[in-house]
């Protein structure tokens, strides 16, 4: 498998657009907020959504449009959830009509997606405006437009493309996505779309991406909120000419595994560019029961607060990173307990079977400010294990958050 | 009932004293850091412990010592939490023994708390130094002290004492209590003392404690991380002579009316004095099918990172409550929701029926500027209710606790 460019254009048939709009009254015309990605052919599309009980109105519009396990593209908005307003479902509708009628295909072919402020008419009439320069702009070379596009408070793009072989044929993967706040994804994520030329069924291509979603954007958090908006699709054309993958045979098996590193990828981008964050924290979890408790413990360790924020004074607080872990309901033995924190910088343990080691804490301090840090724990119990990913909590999480709605 | 001073010495019998140790080193002289709280008579006591699975050594000392149901006292110290070190339990133990010998009791009649930071060996020969000089310190007088030598990063001591009259006698309740980080109560909280002089018996004490914490501190948060260390205790010595409540008759009623009074009043103390906070948020969740439901939605509103930072920016961004009702797991219809935020300001309806209905922003920030603001939600289901407590989030929290332990 090797790391390509070209983002959601990557695989053969897709073509992608980003445009400025004007969706938020006064944003900067150099700020694409309306993208648009098209397939020539139809694609088998499987989907994952937000577990919110509340879900923002272009999600119950795309679970309608993708019955019937097919779709040719994707139109998505920033600057507006789209969610909690009385004429919500109807823009939601609109916008794959315009869409459709901008591309000459049918509303029903398409993914519809907002992310942005909750509970504000969108401005839809933009959007309809904005659809037509939209389909015009649709290119190979349109996935950068497309990324930049989907981004709000992110700092940086998220896309990934990767080439692989599957039954002696080039197949191809890209992505797009966009995170940074309300990031603490359960059975979906903030926003991610990703195109490939495989050939696959619906059920297959389904079971792979919730396969792939769990290990991945749901092992990310950078505050603990599940947004109304979350989705991550996946979109199948086929033009590869693989022999269509229709059984877990070892073809789905090597797809699986380029799906999965895909959504790492932009897994680790999301978390890494979390609203405010300065690092990405990265905790591995080793020796569990079960990958289950690993994942939990793991999660509970990077989404505590209190380890945020010691994070962000590279402090080396492991006592909060064992009580996260005792709040997380996974269960373990404290008693076994190391704890190790990790980076380019070097490795330090600090915690051995439960209890606190003499360490050095200059050299703690040197490993903890790098860019990446990894919280290494072994429960000692098992030869289970998960990785989870969050950022650090930072004075800009608190400013971006305190008025980002004005 | 009417609130009165003397805090955890209000009622007859109880002595209490608070002194500068030295548990932390370079501490300054001024910081009471070791508090001492003795009945003259023998008390029943009951006890509620955090639900973390990694406990500080003090707690399963206290455990051990409250198996009887009896204790005339309590030995708490600030400065260290006393967990995750290799000798963390043989030094709760000698707390307590010294306890004793400054006191002329026994050790196993003393409750042992600690707060600070975890994994660091306590200074316990400063304790034992600190001992004797805290005992000759006992007086009438001395809640003041005791409530000031349990804090940590609080700003304010957590104090109050009520009277009622129970049985044509009057009958006193008196707390301290210390809050500030790592404040997400489950089955126990921080550090909480009362007293009574109330005649109750032990089963009747422990039923009445549990039942007023689940209603009070476990609805507080501050920063989702339940510690290793909170502990709510109740000593009652019967000095009062009302007549033993041995029954959940109309006595108990009212005894434990003025317990939760108390510790509701400690729970909103602890919320509003939150690591950093400017403000205290109530949510007030009405019109549930449950209370469960109920409290379970309000917790999520008071715990949401980006609820609080909006709150902190006075930002009436409603989105961000019906956003984290979605994520409880609680059930409910977004399409009934009526939310409102409401302070001494005034009060304005922001969202009803699920979708956001014009209001004028500068009223809702005004009314989101005042101390303490209420976010009032009425789900339009049932009758039943809860309200849980929270804090706004800071610049001060990542300063806080980015550098807390050195």
């Amino acid at each position: 498998m090797n790391q390509i460019s070209g983002g959601v254009c990557a695989a053969k048939g897709f073509t992608a657009a980003g445009v400025h709009c004007g969706v938020k009254a006064g944003s900067s015309p150099d700020k694409n907020d309306l993208a648009l990605i098209l397939s020539e052919k139809e694609c088998a599309a499987a989907a994952t959504y937000t577990m919110n009980r509340v879900k923002a109105a272009p999600l119950y519009v795309t679970m309608d449009h993708l019955e019937n396990g097919v779709a040719w593209g994707v139109v998505a908005n920033s600057g507006n959830a789209n969610a909690c307003c009385p004429q919500s479902h109807e823009n939601a509708e609109a916008m794959s009509a315009s869409a459709a009628a901008a591309t000459g295909r049918e509303p029903g072919d398409f993914v519809v997606a907002s992310t942005g402020v909750i509970g504000q008419t969108i401005n839809i009439s933009a959007i309809q405006a904005g659809l037509p320069q939209a389909a015009a702009a649709l290119s190979a070379d349109g996935s950068d437009a497309a990324a930049h596009a989907i981004m709000t408070t992110d700092t940086v793009k998220k896309e990934i493309a990767v080439s692989l072989t599957i039954g002696g044929k080039e197949v191809r993967l890209g992505a797009i996505a966009k995170g940074s706040g309300m990031i603490h994804p359960n059975m979906g994520t903030m926003l991610a779309f990703v195109t490939t030329d495989c050939a696959i069924t619906h059920e297959m291509l389904s079971d792979a991406l919730h396969e792939v979603v769990a290990r991945t954007f749901n092992r990310v958090t950078v505050d603990g909120d599940t947004s109304t908006n979350d989705m991550c699709v996946v979109l199948a054309n086929g033009m590869a000419g693989n022999s269509l993958i229709e059984w877990k045979d070892q073809d789905y098996e090597t797809f699986l595994a380029a799906l999965e590193e895909v959504c790492r990828h932009l897994s680790r981008a999301i978390a890494g560019d979390g609203e405010g964050a300065s690092k990405l924290v990265t905790c591995k979890m080793h020796g569990a029961r079960s990958e289950e408790s690993a994942e939990r413990l793991a999660k509970a360790v990077v989404g505590s607060s209190l380890v945020k924020a010691a994070m962000f004074g590279a402090d080396a607080n492991w006592g909060r990173v064992l009580c996260a872990m005792g709040y997380s309901k996974a269960p373990f033995r404290p008693e076994h307990v190391d704890v190790s924190f990790c980076s380019q910088a070097g490795s330090i343990l600090v915690c051995k079977q439960g209890d606190g080691v003499d360490f050095d804490e200059d050299k703690a301090k040197t490993i903890l400010t790098e860019k990446e840090v990894i919280i290494d724990v072994d429960l000692h119990e098992g030869d289970e294990s998960a990785e989870c990913w969050g950022c650090d909590l930072t004075y800009d999480y608190v400013k971006i958050n305190g008025d980002y709605r004005t």
